[in-house]
């Protein structure tokens, strides 16, 4: 005769106060007892407390991430023959980076199931960029989301309610309990919603600087790893690139603008007089959509798939898969061209430089919080984003200015505003005396592929 | 204008977190929050953890103790003169130390306000030794434990449930998410729970080895430091003495067979022939009772207030203390007298030893085990202990045996149990070949005095 021992939660919080590693049942039996309530919020606290402590393998951060996975239904992509890959990014400002990925990655043939988030914090949103084009929707249900995917490669969506319950109550107690900031818990909540979403490989953007959720790069370097290891345990590919953010990505920081510069790059020669190809953005852009050519296996190495991103921008593919999708989520592609160039908010101040000099920094959170302000993302859940507003940058670090000329442009929605955010993105600009060494945008790549 | 931060329990989770130290105000709004329900259980779990892993400062217990003290009503002894000192101990096997401390202290001239717990796992409980004399009561309302102090000079009673409610909710709460075994957490338990109580200064008896509660040197060392610290912040005189917890206290280990072992330390000439005097017992008792008087006053050094000590011992006036509170609580002294010797469960059985040597060691953790299967103690909080079951010692570590010569005899209410603690009693005697160096049983002393 078999007694088995019943398992019980404070038992388990204990194991890993004390260090100790997770098995599977352990782990289902808190995840499982959580959501169904069996399971009181002061110890799943506790116990999330004592993990951020302690911290995951990378096997009990997987099966932690399969166990929010199965508390609630999955996206079918299974009519789909992919390969079906994803990108997602830690957040960062500037950070337009999805909006040249998804056409870039149809184009060379890859098939993009893309659920994206909303302006948070001090960093924009692509569903709110992407509904700054008359007529986009990113609303749609499983079966479209499909079709649109089938029509020209990719799709841009949100994520539904019904997707890992596990991870909005757990999100919901750490954000009031002080443990939103532990690497394996983050790691298990972006990859059950990327995972359950119907993704079979994740390339992450794992930002790192003062514009980034992650300030050092050994932080970034921690997720990464977990991110990998992770990948590891569950038998999915998954690559981190982490990437600088101290300087917004690009010139443009808003949701029209942003649209603007990443059409201007899937086609430059749509550009007005003066536009600035912007080195870093498009560099971060091609490195990430080459891993996922490598992951999906059309290319054997990041070079070679660069080079087949490059070509479809070149002859014009990729910017023509970004029409269909436009046309496809109910926006109209004759009127977004038009526009791009014209459409920005009334009332505009050009901030000029105060002295000679370089350009030593441009603190992105500072750009971004000045966004924010503007309307280009939210100061409560509640708040509406503004389509037309934002800042264009004139100057990258770097560059040599001379007194009086201009630094950016800010466009705001009322003249108080434009003033408001003229007088405080001054500060945001570091000019020196020397010329600056750019710091390389990718700072590490780390693959389980 | 001057506008006031709201302060919320979730910032004060992470300050602690990140290894901040909390203010009064901030400890104050958790404990009353706690105590009111304004702040749920899941955030004050959450902080538990974080005091956990990332420890208190002394100020900081300090603030926590008097906020828990607070949140409930006090013993009022203003009617007593004083010098109220208390004794408390972590807890060991065959610890009847307060049964002799009391008396002796009070026969100095210290009023001793003792409030005593009952057997916890494999310790015994002062109030249950207690009540194994016939008509000892040791509950009773405030005035009458002043009146008991003020004719005899001590009193022994259990701990009311309007003291210190914050401990019985945290308390509850540390059990079952995995946070009791804290050094700022335990140490707060205590003292607001003893100053509560009405004691003036503390001297704290800290338990060390395999039958202990705290295993290590390192980690009662910790807590003694704890005890100290706090007690600087709260401006209170107190004494931590870490004493060696490895085999049993003295010779006995039951309820009335430590009440017998003491009346005969109290008064050697009542002890039967054969009587072995435990002198680790008494090392201990005229230590912490020495301490008791430094802290009151009543002496400059512990060498000068344990000669009182031993002066109150030998002219008598200790014992008759103690017949004294044996009376006042309820006892017959006479009837009392006449069953010191006689009075033990009707089963009894002698354990030989089975070989000639050295005692090297008799484990107490497995002694107080077998004592509460006997009846000395409780498995669950239901059960009843028994008066006359338990175990008697008739070698100590360091003695040398000859193989047949008795190590204990064990006391049970049935044939049953007492066949069954001889026969698992033997394992608890570890029996060598060369003789044993002791260790000595005090290890260390800290005071804030």
């Amino acid at each position: 005769m078999v007694f088995s021992r019943v398992m019980r939660a404070v038992d388990l919080i204990v194991k890993k106060r004390n260090g100790g590693e997770l098995d599977e049942d352990e782990i289902r039996f808190l995840v499982n007892g959580y959501v169904s309530g069996e399971i009181p919020d002061y110890q799943v606290s506790a116990w999330l407390m004592a993990v951020y402590f302690s911290g995951m393998s990378g096997a009990e951060s997987g099966v932690l991430t399969r166990a929010m996975i199965e508390s609630g239904s999955t996206f079918d992509l299974s009519s789909l023959p992919g390969p079906l890959i994803d990108k997602h990014s830690t957040g960062g400002v500037g950070d337009k980076v999805s909006l040249i990925l998804a056409p870039v990655a149809a184009a060379c043939g890859l098939q993009v199931p893309m659920m994206s988030g909303r302006a948070l914090g001090h960093t924009g949103g692509t569903l709110d960029k992407l509904e700054s084009i008359n007529g986009y929707s990113t609303k749609m249900g499983n079966d479209r989301f499909c079709e649109v995917i089938s029509a020209c490669g990719y799709a841009m969506t949100g994520q539904s309610k019904e997707i890992v319950p596990a991870d909005r109550l757990l999100y919901a107690l750490r954000d009031v309990t002080g443990t939103v900031e532990s690497v394996p818990l983050i790691t298990a909540s972006i990859m059950s919603k990327k995972f359950a979403e119907g993704a079979e490989s994740l390339v992450f953007d794992v930002k790192t600087g003062s514009g980034a959720f992650m300030k050092s790069v050994e932080d970034s370097t921690r997720l990464a790893e977990s991110l990998i290891s992770t990948g590891k345990s569950l038998g999915r590919g998954v690559v981190a690139v982490i990437t600088r953010m101290e300087q917004p990505l690009g010139y443009m920081v808003g949701n029209f603008l942003e649209v603007a510069e990443s059409a201007w790059c899937l086609k430059p020669s749509l550009a007005p007089d003066g536009f600035r190809y912007p080195n870093d953005l498009m560099e971060v852009t091609l490195r990430l959509t080459g891993w996922m050519l490598v992951a999906g296996g059309l290319a054997s190495s990041v070079d070679e798939a660069e080079e087949k991103c490059r070509s479809v921008i070149e002859d014009g593919t990729a910017y023509e898969r970004f029409l269909q999708n436009v046309e496809l989520q109910g926006g109209d592609p004759g009127e977004l061209e038009s526009q791009l160039t014209s459409r920005r908010a009334p009332c505009a101040r050009t901030v000029a430089a105060p002295r000679d000099g370089y350009v030593e920094a441009i603190d992105a959170f500072s750009v971004g919080m000045i966004g924010v302000n503007l309307g280009v993302g939210r100061n409560t859940p509640e708040d509406e984003v503004l389509a037309d507003v934002g800042v264009e940058l004139s100057v990258k670090v770097g560059d040599e200015v001379d007194a009086g000329d201009p630094l950016c442009v800010v466009y705001s929605e009322s003249d108080a505003g434009a003033d408001e955010a003229a007088k405080t993105i001054r500060a945001a600009y570091t000019i020196g005396e020397n010329p600056v060494d750019q710091m390389p945008v990718i700072v590490r790549e780390l693959s389980s592929l």
